[in-house]
């Protein structure tokens, strides 16, 4: 079987990897609070489970998935571990400078967070690096690809925790799915710089979950596999 | 079931076991070339399997463990990535810091890499939230409690990639162990800081894995794993 | 006449107004190549435009706007003055705190440029203030309310020195607005983090200005400038 | 007429004025008290006046204007806005930064506040500059001219909102000048730092006032023009 | 015989010290080339000997001097060590906080070198101590009280390795002076921050030693060290 | 008689040291309490004393010691002044980044004090040298040799304040010797960061110092000394 995980090689074997111009995709997720209904690791699990099939269709390593990001608005519900933007970009430019210095330079992130701040640590990261060592690096979150679906009737206003992140989880780990509560959109003042986010959305909830299922959600998925897998080949031709 | 990983939980789970007062345990590993017989994520399996057994026995959970670490020595061998001791210490920082923020009291720190740099950024970041927050941490790495096993015959000058690691990783994922090479013990010149330290140990082993086996290293696990059941439930009682 | 420009008080008049409980706008732009036909500053005077006129109409008081700001994709045009997000998030944040250690708790950043990373850095300065103070603090760009214009006929992908911001300049200050050239729609490598940006769009506009006009230009200023000045009236009751 | 404002430049002109290695001004000042008779922005309008009479001169252009500096006597006076010397030196250096990227080399940061760490941290940012590009950078306050006028008969132990600042002020905005009060020299301790400076100068005053009038103002004004403008022709030959 | 050095008491005659609410001096010099007839150590053992003579007086205790500061003017000169100022304000800064930890609230810093942004490193860390504990602190250097002497007549111009520090430093250290070499003036380019000043100072000597002699030097340092003593003790009444 | 002090020589005998390609050693102790038999300069005067002995028989230099470090376990006993490790790190780099930059290629830094984290910082600093400058520096503990000292008849167990340290103590300054208390062993929870460390060892000393002595302290120093210059002038052959 070939190994898709990159610390699963031997110093050896990874030196050759290296010398094929192999590919590699850092996962990147959070723990963040997902309503009653999704585990705290929603936010890591789709990319994981994102870059593993790609792997295995791509012939890309995965450099061990980093399970920590940035919340804003979820920050002060249970369970939420938000790094600071400033540690969480500091650490992945360290890990990627490292993988530059490897010798790769086919460099994917992939975030199932995708937060703006959250995301702008991560392209800050790789921008560092793109500028010091003049390659180019893919930085995505897989939603990017779920929000751009044009074909499936997907509702309009879904985000965080609702149809489609339920139905892609589903699909992914049954086992961790609840039962969503009835939703209640939230309604946060406009442009506002808050305090206490957490009480306009109470539920952690920002999208309904109501009719969502596996075989949607294995639908979403199959279809950023496919988009991912082809980006990834087209951009490192 | 029931789920050891901490990002397994809803937020509803979460909180309750907060409530309970929880000890939840955070592995730190490093992505580092141990030879050509251990894969590079030698570092990061053990204290993760060491946490998920202490884990069902104890009724700890496990936080996202962090399978990238400060890495000196071994740096220039292919394969290992090294974060640098602030980017480290600010990250675990900040994950320790929301974990006191969700509630949680009780901290354990694994690592299975245990440089010495490497545990300072480990241990100062423990060490800034307990005088913020009054509470104590415990941070160790697992090999402390290897190293100081006296009833079994263990080789004295053992150390990495060596006997005990090799055994080890062979009583966890014996996928991963190829065949090691003949030793060569390395030679460092005294208290020097060198810009090669790769030359003195160019097979990135540090102790003759010569006779290595699953069952001593099960052993070797087991008794890890009772040790620090036992400290656990003492330190936090 | 009133003094709508917080620097232009005495300290006496000053303490005066925070004693009212003043509203205070900090305008932030930017210096950045807006092609050949708009001015670098095109992203200062369009917000401090607003500002002023917001300011004469709630009483609200302007402090000394930052001409700075973080430039992306086009940093590398001529005359682009770009810096660094830790750089403009650290000194915006300085002066919010000022602004709140001085007695003020109604405050504004309105950001002519809104780049994401741009925006983030203002928004990360404000969220540091608020949870430290405990008071909200409004965070936006004057795009953000003229992209949400739905009653004018407005073109649907316009950008970067289009239609919009030619027309809106024009009716700020024409002495500065010359001749658009013969728009090129940029094609950027999908989700690229680039090391050379300005390949893909040498003109630096990423909007067709092909008929922009004053009087477009003035009813999208007013109407931003109804907007906001409703806006910070219900947000500061 | 000509544009002294650099970022009133479209980028096509910028390119043109960096290919004739034109000089470049950066005006810095403050927010800072200066008693109840002159406003909160006396210590950037004086440079700013400054430097576009130079500009007009000598033909060189005045990047954005930095109206916030670093406060440490008055700091605790109302509308006093302080950036720490930290945030102020690095914001500086990025401008700096920029403005060598761009291709200038002739290089002026004029301060209308002299305070001695405000001045070092300009000095200091553009040390970093200098030594990186071998570069020389001129970094100057124009009151460094103003208190070596020997022609004019001025006040020995004038300073902060005293006789020459105001007459300066009242020759360039008369406008923003009150009636000063009757003047009480401060006594600080020696040597001390002090937590409270502000109560041993309560009026925000450290100099007399009485007598300053717009002729002296002016006269001031044009002498450090002429000496300015010398200055810069004299160091960028 | 009383230790005046504050690290030659033990932990017990320390507690006792600061009971009796002791005032604390820290010495702080440079390695900074003065001339070919100076030692590098000039700037650390003026004020060394002179907060000897004044503890011996005034009953005050000696943190162990810092002989390392940042110069500028020097820097490139033979056998100058600089500090950075933000590496050098770190330090003092967490040196003055440990000696209020330790219950200190009498606090000089004596500074025997006198550059302007290295006086302002030590300031500006003397500031943030002042601001977070409400004490103040005296910050000085020899220098400037020598500088005010009038009494004396002294030299002018004098300054870097003239004709005062040579005559203190023969009170001090005869054994470390040689023959000055015949003095030319330095003449800088005004306002200029340098890549090269050491061109404009070959010989690294501001000021005309001749006919310096330990005569002069002794009644120098005696003044200094009654002024100091009699400010210090009005200074914390 | 032979200068071994670094900043004791002028300029011009500097410049002649480097070009000889002297080495130079840095001593860095630390103030730390050493219970109440020891001085607070305890880990400053050994490595000083030693440093002395070895410049005089190998013709190395001095570098000004610095005489303040970090400490963690005895941080809260009166009189020790901890710096942190970032800040100690920092102010260390740039005592070595300087001491190249004059052209010196043989550098050791040598530290009184022991602790792990405190060595990490000059290990760290020094390894950022290394590598930047491509050149090997010696960074030890006169403590390293201590311990391994295999031909006397030193007890087991001895550590801070105890029977090797007094003796030293004894022998280089004896006046600064009080009689020791009777000895309780601390008893620390293992591995645990504590947040009041200073309650397990409430007398400050962790080793029994009974039966010190001056002669064997004598014995041990000249031990350290010889063997610091042999391992000196091995390393840089």
């Amino acid at each position: 079987m070939v190994k898709v995980y990159l610390d699963e090689l031997s110093m050896a074997e990874f030196k050759k990897r290296v010398e094929e111009d192999v590919i590699v995709m850092l996962p990147v997720g959070a723990v963040e609070a997902h309503g009653t209904h999704l585990p705290l690791c929603t936010d890591s699990i789709q990319p994981e489970y994102v870059a593993e099939r790609v792997a295995e269709r791509t012939g890309a390593i995965i450099a061990p998935p980093l399970r920590y990001g940035y919340c804003s608005t979820l920050k002060n519900h249970p369970g939420t571990i938000s790094i600071s933007v400033e540690a969480l970009r500091a650490f992945v430019y360290e890990i990627l400078s490292e993988l530059v210095r490897n010798g790769l330079r086919k460099i994917v992130v992939l975030s199932g967070h995708a937060g703006g701040n959250h995301m702008g640590a991560l392209a800050l990261a790789a921008k560092d690096i793109v500028e010091k060592h003049g390659i180019d690096i893919l930085v995505l979150s897989d939603y990017y690809i779920a929000y751009d679906i044009k074909h499936m009737d997907l509702p309009e206003d879904d985000g965080h925790a609702g149809f489609v992140e339920t139905s892609r989880v589903m699909a992914i780990r049954p086992d961790l799915v609840g039962t969503p509560k009835e939703y209640v959109a939230p309604s946060f003042p406009k442009f506002k710089i808050l305090d206490n986010p957490q009480d306009y959305v109470p539920t952690g909830v920002m999208g309904d979950p109501k009719g969502a299922n596996p075989e949607v959600g294995k639908a979403i998925n199959d279809y950023i596999i496919d988009e991912l897998s082809k980006l990834i080949q087209e951009s490192f031709r």
